[in-house]
């Protein structure tokens, strides 16, 4: 299933920009020549095989969710203000603002172009209303991030539908549209749907981990970087539930810390004495198995269901 | 027909927001309750009548045209920097800029979740096909407009296509989508198309017009504004093209001339030497007679014909 990605690689790879006006298609053909996982529509083609449909049935569909995906970065690096993306320079930077907010908007309508593509007329209004739904999720999940950053608190369970919003829910998005490729029935529809959830959310606490304790040298980006920001990962509001008010007083003096190295070992130090690591570990683990769980009801072919494995035993092992 | 406009107004303020997150949703609710001429979805209903849909099936759509309309003023406004739009503070102004991007990436996908709702499966594919090729170039427009700031020079004939699209292809939209959910023959579709452009190019031609020769009192914005900023209107360009070497150089000089009395009124003059309001006015006259022999074509009843040709009689008269 490895030429699942080549397909789609090649199918990016084939989207004809117009020449003119330069400043809106030339920052889309390079976004989407950045390379990325691909994981997304990796996954929606993946499922709809799995459930029986062709690949020319699917392709389209999964080129629209990474389009998308990619639309979101775009908007998001400008409201970040994020002067690299996948090492090299984010298109507000290597163009202007404006032109990340133009060429953005034509994407979204270019993921449209791409979702309804080829798919047979009955299915359209069920593959648009899990796209629409999908995308306002993850239009959601961005401003819930935004606004969390001004907030002085934030339940663990805010930040849980966050992260679910901002990146679970794409993941669910692409799965739950591969299975409607494939005719699947409305109850694996939904399994399929909750396996990306459970997953996604996984994956996304994995970043939150990998970001205090990778191995500097495999890790792409710098570690210690969400400290260094006071960032209110889950580790920082699960430290937050359980750290002593004399403890709280060290960490208070840590956020204003400018010594980055300090910064980052103290905080790490606080982590560890509340095992903070561990219970995001334990969290991990618990979606993990759920996923499993929930994989073992898929209705598809051994050989599916074991990549679709190696998939959630990716999040398990990685290291950036 | 007149209770077109209230069923659309109604619509909009039916239309339910999530109460979080509240900088997503409650700029939205603002920008659509600001008013506007509708025109856009009165149009796409009247054609639909007009070719005999149900209200019912045109209502959605039509709020979609309104709501993908406010989208594009409301990224628009951050680009062009506008603090104003219809005498009020403008989203990015009143929240922020990020908060702007983000609420009308929203409202473009609950564009699309309106443009379907209620429409037959076998009419989607072409809908939607309408909506996006009328998106990609309304975006296309927006960032021809931004280019020609930045050139030094612009035919005539490339800011006819800029207005074009950035304008009347959006009022073409929405008409097609009228004719395609009343089951018009292609050869309608067309018709209805056309009568549209040429209709919205007299219709922004005029505002380039009256940008210049508005009575002040009835005028929303300030007269002479083009003029000050030195815009690339059809006025400019025709002056351009004509202009005798000698006066290029005094209109050099006004084009950094301080005082804007003096610099409107010395602009004034030239136009007025050269004959560029006349031009304007025989192009506005030209589109609008082939306009009103597209309209005669049209094969709906007398009374949304004549209503059809009110709209457009409505752009001769107009002082704002």
């Amino acid at each position: 299933m490895k030429d699942l990605f080549s397909e789609i690689e090649a199918g990016l790879k084939a989207i004809e920009y117009p020449e003119s006006p330069a400043n809106l298609y030339d920052p889309i053909a390079y976004i989407l020549s950045l390379g990325g996982k691909r994981l997304r529509p990796y996954l929606l083609m993946l499922v709809a095989e799995g459930y029986g449909a062709k690949r020319e049935l699917a392709i389209n569909p999964a080129l629209a969710i990474e389009i998308f995906h990619n639309f979101t970065l775009v908007h998001d690096d400008i409201m970040d203000n994020a002067p690299l993306r996948r090492g090299n320079e984010t298109v507000h930077e290597k163009w202007d603002e404006n032109v990340a907010i133009l060429s953005g908007d034509t994407m979204m309508v270019q993921a449209y172009q791409h979702v309804i593509k080829n798919v047979p007329a009955e299915m359209l209004h069920e593959v648009l209303e899990v796209f629409n739904t999908t995308s306002i999720k993850v239009c959601e999940g961005q401003q819930l991030d935004m606004d969390f950053e001004e907030l002085d608190k934030v339940s663990v369970d805010s930040y849980i539908h966050m992260i679910r919003y901002k990146t679970a829910e794409l993941l669910g998005g692409a799965m739950r549209i591969g299975a409607i490729l494939g005719e699947a029935s409305e109850e694996q529809k939904d399994s399929v749907y909750q396996f990306a959830i459970e997953v996604g959310l996984a994956f996304q606490l994995m970043d939150d981990l990998l970001d205090v304790y990778a191995d500097q040298a495999k890790f792409g980006k710098q570690v210690g970087g969400d400290i260094i920001e006071n960032k209110k990962t889950y580790l920082y509001l699960q430290l937050e539930k359980k750290i002593s008010q004399e403890d709280n007083l060290a960490w208070d003096k840590l956020k204003v810390e400018t010594d980055n190295n300090k910064k980052v070992e103290g905080v790490k130090a606080l982590y560890n004495k509340y095992g903070v690591d561990v219970d995001t570990k334990s969290l991990i683990q618990a979606y993990y198995t759920k996923g499993l769980k929930t994989l073992e009801g898929l209705s598809v072919t051994d050989s599916y269901k074991s990549e679709l494995k190696k998939f959630a035993d990716q999040l398990q092992s990685r290291e950036n």
